[in-house]
């Protein structure tokens, strides 16, 4: 390719989110949109929007985000890489650049998505996990989460699971997985866990709100049935509190595989 | 214990040490030293000195440093350990609180200590991995660094592998173990390797002047017998570099188990 011409690409990014005010860009705070922006317009000489697949809030963090944009590049998508890469800080890494159809849309066509929520049970601070994890203070009944947390599974209305700042047309949301699972630790004694969700799209702190709804059934306080007398209610009061967004980790977001071009 | 007594204590210690200057105090700079010493001294009244088994360098890690100190306490050792953590920032954590014997001493009574240092080779940078790892460029021949790994072993004169800053009386150790190994990464692509060493002690910046040796070995520049003649020379401008802070973990500090009362 020889001249310059507007082409749309599809970043899949990765960023621990501990120093950052979310993804959204926001005047004089550091945002990964943020970033991403500043570092398309070096390489652009001009602004670039950088639209991602939803807003991560402060201390969220993701392993594989997708943002899309448009961009005058005559070069590779590696060389792209590259070079946004370059103008990044080690917190955040785009680790794969696709050219897109013209049009494609990082909200717009995002078909499903995976969150991991991580916790950590009883034990003392880690200082190589605060970033990553909530530390509840008392062991869990796994079992009766995971009993729970397939309850959540199949098409539900969701309005009992989010905060305000939603405007969503529909609150209307399917969950294609729903798992509460033990995690290897071989570095120390503390026992790690996460609930992993995965849906064909979330409402604002849906999953913070699942996981303090399952956490509450691990602590005995609630059974496992609490969650269909929840999700029938559709009152927000009444589930479990926001888990703390330190622990979310946004895992992944699907699209068509035709969105890129080979 | 009813009346107050200067009881001796053996604290064990982890940090991530990516936002510290290092263990030692410094006027003006956070210090892991520093941070437990003020930590001490709110339940004290006055000035504790902690000692540790040896001073970490900025940007070093640890999963089990061992200090010692002197305290005023009439509690139990569980109690202490929570009201320490309860001064601590959460990048630091006092994982165990033991009664030493009077006069235990961290340093004076070490009788070996084992380091982790891990790599990433190749690929793009690592958000969550970038204050534990030296990020190389390049993939390393593993099984040539094992085979030098095992040139190290035994007692050897170490003054060509320690930087200045040392004044130890002698610069012959002994090296129990020195092992190069493959990490499992279930996290992403990325390829993680560590070298653990194990010796009865250490001299300023040894184990990151030997990982860098190791390196070198790895990339193919020199070959395993290397390591013998750099044994024999002594001379710290031939080994390899030392290797950056950041990738380096203090795993264990070992002492005669009757330092501590049962």
């Amino acid at each position: 390719m020889t001249e310059a011409a507007l082409r749309t690409f599809k970043l899949t990014v990765a960023y621990d989110g501990s120093e950052f005010a979310g993804w959204q860009v926001q005047p004089g705070k550091p945002t990964i949109q943020g970033k991403l922006q500043d570092a398309a317009r070096q390489l652009a000489g001009s602004h670039v929007n950088v639209i991602g697949s939803g807003r991560t809030d402060a201390g969220v963090h993701a392993l594989a985000q997708v943002a899309s944009c448009e961009l005058l590049w005559r070069d590779s998508t590696q060389r792209l890489l590259m070079a946004l890469n370059a103008h990044l800080p080690d917190s955040i890494v785009v680790d794969q650049v696709d050219e897109a159809v013209p049009g494609f849309h990082a909200i717009r066509d995002a078909i499903g998505k995976r969150y991991r929520y991580q916790l950590q049970l009883g034990g003392l601070r880690d200082p190589f996990q605060s970033r990553f994890r909530w530390h509840l203070r008392t062991k869990l009944d796994l079992e009766a989460m995971q009993i729970a947390a397939r309850r959540f599974l199949g098409r539900h209305d969701f309005r009992g699971f989010q905060n305000s700042g939603s405007d969503r047309k529909t609150t209307v949301r399917e969950i294609r997985a729903c798992e509460v699972f033990a995690q290897s630790n071989q570095w120390n004694d503390r026992e790690h866990v996460a609930v992993e969700i995965e849906a064909d799209g979330f409402l604002y702190n849906m999953v913070r709100s699942m996981v303090g709804t399952l956490v509450e059934v691990g602590r005995g306080k609630q059974a496992p049935a609490w969650v269909d007398s929840l999700l029938v209610a559709g009152e927000r009061g009444l589930a479990g509190q926001t888990a703390p967004a330190n622990g979310l980790m946004l895992l992944r977001v699907d699209y068509d595989p035709k969105c890129v071009v080979d």
